[in-house]
């Protein structure tokens, strides 16, 4: 199971108490940060994420409204005494500009900062219960979405059918993992009957900042949910072309050729002050949109 | 007249819903911004500062908690059109800073910022109405304190007094400001009996973060409002101390050595919950000390 709770709606500038992007993707472990806008470390501490359970931050592109907070963030923890390390996934050149900004404070932060440059599409982030890939989008400057993958859960043993065939409890690790257990009479024992199927992992594709791109499709397709920009309603849809953004309706169409099962929309531009126009014109498109609101948490 | 709004009345960390720090100086044309820690634009906005009128920024210092807000401010006014200029004067290396960032954003400013660094105290900008200089205080990293002074308002003239004696339009500019009229009789009328006094000119000095420092006392002394740092109660002397912070008490006991007419506390260490003994432990020295209070505006 997946939660991602919105901690910035906006774009670029904030209105309308709404503010720039950032979101906390949860699983049962950890949390993720994805982008940090300005404010995000006050609006952590609003929605009540603790920092501590932080320890990856993925940064899609160096716009201001994407990481201007990540600078406060990283010293508050380090003044707050966190410890144990950080990793942050970001463009590279992100790294001269913190070392900058602590170099003439005279500051130092007191636990491990790993930085990942983005570079290629694939793998950033493994372990036993998730992955997490990055990939191209088309923006203005260099900009990555982020995908979140759970690992396949593994099968819940059914101890009274296990026990009757005297498994060894060594044997257990390959019954989780789905293996047939074979007797001292070298009869089969499916391992359906000894087991039962969980919940199949889930998936989350965060797109960032993008034009409309048909090259996205492939790369998100029938994620359990999609969180697509939707920077403008379609009636502004040139302007949103011109300074490489989406509509409402671009994005519904995204999330409906690649068969997602639900889209969250979010990165509104701050001359809307209400945003159901944006809602409905998905719906239009694509029936499962919700529009992204800030200390709600989505469940996938 | 000047007014201070204080938009982030905390040190390092957000806490309590209090802010990093930032305050407005207004007289009757203008807004002076004086620090911008993060969220300051958020906080302009909650309470209802026009940028528009901010032609003069002033950073004391280069801790995150004085100028993170800074670069997500100059670009969201210049996305929301700013064209007229504005005046920067920070500690050199802020221009690197801010170039660096909108460099990797691909973004240029629409209006022009003219930087100045701080290097020697004195006067950094005088116009008709007043005049703002620069001290240095003695903080971890170089660190520099702002005066604000108002000119002498010119004299009111008393109109009916003015036209017993036949006195020239063009002779009203130099009434105001104080010279006697001499008529072709060569008869001396006082000034004093054709204009009357206004109220004396303002001062207001902001100490930004600084050690208990008795080098100060001659820089501020007898302004109207002292607007000095407390980061801790005097229970916490020592680590005041180390790190280059006050406490309540030295506060105060600046204030009473400088002559100020008025205290403002500020910069809160994030442990404190509440800021009453704050105030208690001040006006056991200097009573007449208020704390400083996010959004509270305090005339001079």
């Amino acid at each position: 199971m997946l939660a991602v709770t919105i901690l910035g709606s906006n774009s670029a500038i904030p209105a309308f108490n709404r503010h720039p992007t950032a979101q906390v993707v949860q699983n049962a472990e950890q949390s993720f940060l994805v982008d940090c806008g300005e404010g995000t470390q006050m609006q952590m501490n609003n929605y009540k994420i603790r920092s501590s359970k932080i320890n990856h931050i993925f940064i899609s592109h160096l716009h201001g409204d994407h990481y201007f907070g990540l600078i406060g963030l990283l010293t508050s923890i380090g003044l707050a005494g966190r410890k144990h390390d950080l990793h942050l996934y970001a463009p590279e050149i992100l790294k001269d500009i913190i070392e900058l900004q602590l170099r003439v404070a005279s500051a130092h932060l007191p636990y491990e900062l790993h930085f990942y440059s983005l570079k290629n599409e694939g793998i950033l982030l493994e372990d036993k219960k998730i992955i997490v890939e990055c990939f191209k989008v088309k923006h203005r400057i260099e900009c990555w979405g982020f995908l979140f993958r759970e690992k396949k859960y593994l099968r819940k043993i059914e101890i009274e059918e296990v026990k009757k065939y005297n498994i060894p409890i060594a044997f257990y690790e390959r019954l989780h993992k789905g293996d047939d257990f074979v007797d001292e009479n070298n009869t089969i024992i499916k391992n359906e009957s000894l087991t039962s199927a969980v919940a199949p992992p889930k998936t989350y594709a965060y797109c960032a900042d993008t034009l409309y791109d048909e090259e996205l499709i492939e790369k998100i397709k029938n994620v359990d949910l999609l969180y697509h920009e939707a920077t403008y309603l379609h009636a502004l849809q040139q302007k949103a072309a011109s300074r490489f953004h989406c509509t409402s309706i671009e994005a519904a169409t995204i999330a409906k050729k690649a068969g997602v099962k639900k889209l969250l929309l979010g990165h509104f531009s701050s001359m809307y002050e209400t945003l159901d126009a944006f809602k409905t014109e998905a719906c239009s498109i694509f029936e499962n949109t919700e529009v992204a609101e800030e200390g709600s948490c989505y469940w996938i």
